[in-house]
């Protein structure tokens, strides 16, 4: 056993939070370039985002400095769900007859269930400080939108959520946890917005997606002076906002006197794999250390692997800035996948660009593998991961395996963002043997929606 | 604010967490009489338990010492999901405008979701040192079939449950969550045994009760060797597994320097309550404080605020031990609350004795009150409550309103025994506005039940 270990949680104490945010800038040897207006083909300006983001969070978008102080309001809160536990997977390891020593960072600890929160408390309180009343978004898998519904009303402010038609009818659950914490949940494409009459006009059954709902979202933050929209990934600044998590990670590794060699986050649209790897990707900068790092994501929508590096637009509609990421196309339309956070066709630009460089790697990985994993994990450590953390656990597993094979003591870290206690369907159909690899179209539809972002004209 | 006090949970170190249950026995005044066998009418016998329970379990259920070794290997297991934290609920106090300071110890923090595991843990450790294989028992809310289920898959044994019929249908999630941990569930009355035909003969449409299933799992215990059968609350040992709660909430109280004035847990079984309230209630027997204990029922089932103190049957059909205690009848039908944990018609014998001498209170308290403060709750301490849990919220916000009212800084502490993530529906409907007070026929069903024990021959 290595020094300091016994079985169980190790816990940071709470003088010993991180009180600043890493910024990734201003290290990395490259930085993405800036986000085009769609409409000018410029490059987007401060006064644009205005529109619908708050002054603080723009200047987040485009700071250079390493270290960004946490506002004390902000760390109140943190305090209220921080630090987050880190684990080592004694059961698991045991279950795997690995010599490898696994670690996880679990992010579901707090009442919202993952770590979505960390950027949702930070951008409500900015957008508070704004002056603003209420906050607008948009949710698909509902994680996003419970914490945006829970940070909103620790700062007494008002939140509306357009969560996809189909979500809103399958997860009744997840609306009525955003209704208890006092947001309006509203089922996109609505009749409220000017884009989902059009929507419903021309499709009147559609079961709405998550580019339908962010443009209904932006669009009524751009008509309300008093509220503004916040997004849960992809952005430099939410990306910020999750590097407390890797932070904390560092100093418990610390607490047992490890370094990881392999640093494990399930991909969406980057926040959760940033969160965890950026601080230890500093030490890779710094010459330090030399860790192995692993974006892992769906095979049903494998930006990293099967995308390109190109200006493509944030969002499925065409409206949102245009960015310099992987991507597989804004048309893209993944399959019905059960991670419904890892369905993004693109991916942060920051991230993006340590992986074009060559500093992360990526993996792609199926829905029943990761149910496997899931069911073992929960199994041997207690906890019910989010289908989207299993992805994460899923390449963690494997890497443990070839550490079996090799008789190497590696020492793996991943991030296990949520807990999967609202996805209880998902694991019924896996224990009924409903899920299924087969991923019919997958290559064609990839060819489509990258040849419709050929003359994007940036 | 007080000494140490942050805002923020308040965490014992591991090394600190309490090695040791605390046995009320040693100190109270009055022990309970021994519970008469229903066959023979006298005391049961070790040998008449051991049928269904394993020696470790039966020795604590008798034994007088005050403090009892937790094994290494319980231990072990407990601190992959303890120490727990103590929340000051600063946010709800500000809600409340009071002077009194409120204070939760919160259980919901571990994977299964409520204090239920700490005895879970135990007791399938004394079943796998007995040699047991399986572990067999019955849920109806879901929490103890999701501890047993978890905690028998910690120590490699088999676990069934028979989940009364209507919660079978009701609550899938609870289901599939206890079959994610391996254990097989079986919606009761089955076909699988002797009592579950006969009861499926006379009444093919029943939806099940708690007594049914339990006297399901009891004969399925009784009849295979292999297999013991475990109850989630109630019992002696049980009550002992779960002062491990009080013990560590006195010294987080301690860290901050505080002690309460009132204590509050609701009341099932008595096991949450107890766990709690027991290693407090020291303090007032041995004349070194006198807090006020608060255990607070359902007014659909008030066994202590309009039950009797009795010897009756431990299950609703007659087949189980005869205890004393505070009982509204073993055949009381509770109405359908939502709150599954607290429709059990007696109480535990320890609790009730304490009751009995005047040692703690009770208040029985309406649903649509208890619904009121969980969401008050759940919006300003961003913690979802199980309904259960949520009444000793709703009675810990009528003190602290005494307490506006009085101008009184009291201590106020109570136990938030776990989350109600599985319990959205009875947050739906409630927002929906369908959760009424009502209790047609309460009066007359009790003095129905109570007549019917007049005679039990004790």
């Amino acid at each position: 056993m290595k020094k300091n270990q016994i079985p169980g949680q190790i816990i940071l104490a709470a003088e010993e939070i991180p009180k600043q945010w890493y910024n990734i800038k201003a290290d990395m040897p490259n930085r993405p370039p800036a986000a085009i207006s769609p409409r000018t083909h410029q490059p987007v300006t401060a006064d644009e985002l205005n529109a619908i983001f708050p002054m603080g969070v723009i200047e987040q978008e485009v700071t250079t400095e390493r270290y960004i102080d946490i506002p004390a309001e902000v760390m109140e809160k943190y305090r209220l769900f921080r630090s987050t536990p880190l684990h080592r997977a004694y059961e698991l390891e045991k279950a795997l007859g690995t010599p490898a020593r696994i670690y996880y960072k679990y992010e579901g600890t707090n009442p919202s269930g993952s770590h979505k929160l960390n950027s949702a408390v930070a951008q409500a309180y900015y957008n508070k400080t704004a002056g603003m009343k209420r906050i607008v978004t948009e949710t698909g898998a509902g994680q996003w939108g419970t914490a945006l519904a829970m940070a909103t009303k620790m700062f007494e402010m008002d939140c509306t959520v357009y969560m996809v038609k189909v979500s809103y009818q399958q997860k009744p659950y997840r609306r009525s946890i955003m209704q208890l914490y006092g947001a309006e949940v509203i089922a996109s494409p609505s009749n409220l917005t000017e884009i989902g009459r059009q929507i419903l006009s021309k499709t009147p059954d559609t079961n709405g997606s998550l580019g339908d709902a962010i443009a209904e979202a932006v669009e009524i933050a751009a008509t309300n002076k008093d509220a503004n929209y916040a997004l849960g990934s992809v952005l430099d600044h939410v990306i910020l906002h999750q590097t407390i998590i890797g932070q904390e990670a560092k100093k418990q590794m610390e607490l047992v006197d490890e370094y990881p060699d392999i640093i494990i986050g399930c991909n969406g649209g980057g926040s959760n794999f940033s969160g965890l790897a950026f601080p230890f990707l500093k030490d890779k900068f710094d010459g330090k250390a030399d860790a192995k790092f692993i974006a892992v994501e769906a095979a049903a929508c494998p930006k990293l692997t099967k995308g390109v590096y190109t200006y493509d637009y944030g969002d499925s509609v065409g409206m949102a800035p245009i960015a310099k990421m992987y991507s597989l196309g804004h048309s893209f339309r993944p399959s019905g996948i059960h991670a419904g956070g890892l369905r993004y066709h693109g991916d942060s630009p920051l991230l993006s660009q340590v992986y074009h460089d060559g500093f992360i790697t990526a993996e792609a990985v199926n829905q029943t593998e990761v149910f496997e994993s899931a069911l073992l994990f929960a199994q041997k450590e207690l906890i019910v991961p989010a289908p989207e953390s299993a992805h994460a656990i899923c390449q963690a597993v494997k890497e443990a395996e070839k550490c079996k094979e090799s008789g190497e003591e590696k020492v793996i870290l991943f991030n296990l963002s949520g807990h999967g206690y609202f996805d209880m369907t998902a694991y019924d159909m896996y224990l009924q043997g409903h899920i299924v690899d087969d991923i019919p179209g997958l290559d064609g539809e990839i060819l489509r929606a990258q040849d419709e972002i050929k003359d994007i004209g940036v």
